[in-house]
């Protein structure tokens, strides 16, 4: 037996703009930190420059290997300024998760435990029309894993009203925080309860829509989410 | 007895920025419901723009009256940025709350039902020490009600290392889904299960410190969060 090095854990580069400024917590850069926080999520917050000025707005995204996308109507302003923008629209595009809240002796200390990923970049317009249904299925799947395999494909009427930006994960980085409080030496003896607060999303029961025939039952994929 | 008009709802004034392009879910102005969104959250999405390109961070934020805050270590980037800006760091403040999941018939018609307030407007460093230690005790209260009064205050140390950001609402709206799919009436025959499954966020048992001293309960204030 020949004994081979462990394959080295894949990594973005991190560049000025991804090492944090004097932050405490922890800046990650491997591909599976970076795709778990991607993929427990489903909202992000994309930025771009409108004016000269930034704009943020809330939207879902989903993910194929490196690549992010996200969608809207075709009329949506990021979605326009795309397709008008040669060669693409710069964006930032952030994910966060909350875990919990850090309640600390002094003010000063308190804290959220969070992970992020924060992905900078060139969003292109998607085009190709094979590469576009990936896209919507893949948005699709990253809200509720398999529904995109129980709901109509969209016809090309929808195909044509949707638009698709990719966003390639190259200059991209996670930061996170875990643990309890860091309180200062000379408080520890204060009165104040200290400690972490877990938070958690959860899903209530699925509530049927008001049309829904008789007979059809809540698939095994929403109850197991 | 005399009778009196009801007074007139306060609303933001919509512009241009805060006008949505070409979406289905509703716009509000009226203080109440933006209030009410940014109250029930306490980490917002900042973008200000750095060489051009926009950034997008997670950040702790609060509200007193007509003004938010945000803070952070005064090396961060904004807080930086907001300081040697003259008269100010354009930003964007962006609030959200998934609410859940709208799954339809068709993929073209998934949705999430949210609530999300989008603040456009210039941040200024706060320099007034008593706004800035009113800030901070909106920051801390705004993640654990009542929080501030149980817990060390910032020293003249500690306030000096923190730098505050002020952004008035101002220019500023909600926008919201909520309710069931809209499928397409051709697609009310297909078999896919269709409803809402509904999102919340909860939270654990708290988890006290390592080093928290025997006899120091779990306060009220946090197991009715």
């Amino acid at each position: 037996m020949t004994e081979t090095a462990a394959p080295r854990p894949a990594t973005y580069t991190p560049t000025d703009r991804t090492v944090p400024t004097r932050s405490r917590d922890r800046a990650a850069y491997d591909h599976e930190m970076v795709h778990s926080i991607l993929d427990e999520g489903y909202v992000c917050h994309l930025g771009f420059v409108r004016d000269g000025a930034p704009v943020v707005l809330p939207t879902l995204y989903g993910r194929v290997g490196e690549r992010l996308y996200v969608h809207g109507s075709t009329g949506s302003r990021p979605l326009r300024m795309a397709g008008q923008t040669d060669p693409g629209l710069p964006v930032c595009l952030t994910v966060t998760h909350v875990d919990g809240l850090v309640l600390a002796r002094s003010a000063f200390h308190h804290s959220i435990n969070y992970r992020s990923v924060v992905v900078h970049g060139v969003a292109h317009q998607v085009t190709d029309p094979e590469e576009k249904r990936q896209a919507l299925d893949a948005l699709v799947d990253h809200v509720v894993p398999g529904r995109s395999y129980d709901s109509r494909p969209a016809n090309a009427k929808e195909l044509a009203a949707t638009s698709v930006l990719r966003l390639d994960l190259d200059e991209v980085s996670a930061k996170l925080r875990t643990g309890g409080p860091n309180d200062e030496p000379e408080d520890l003896g204060l009165p104040h309860w200290t400690g972490v607060l877990p938070v958690r999303t959860t899903y209530g029961a699925p509530l049927p829509a008001d049309d829904l025939a008789p007979g059809i039952e809540v698939p095994d994929y929403l109850t197991t989410l």
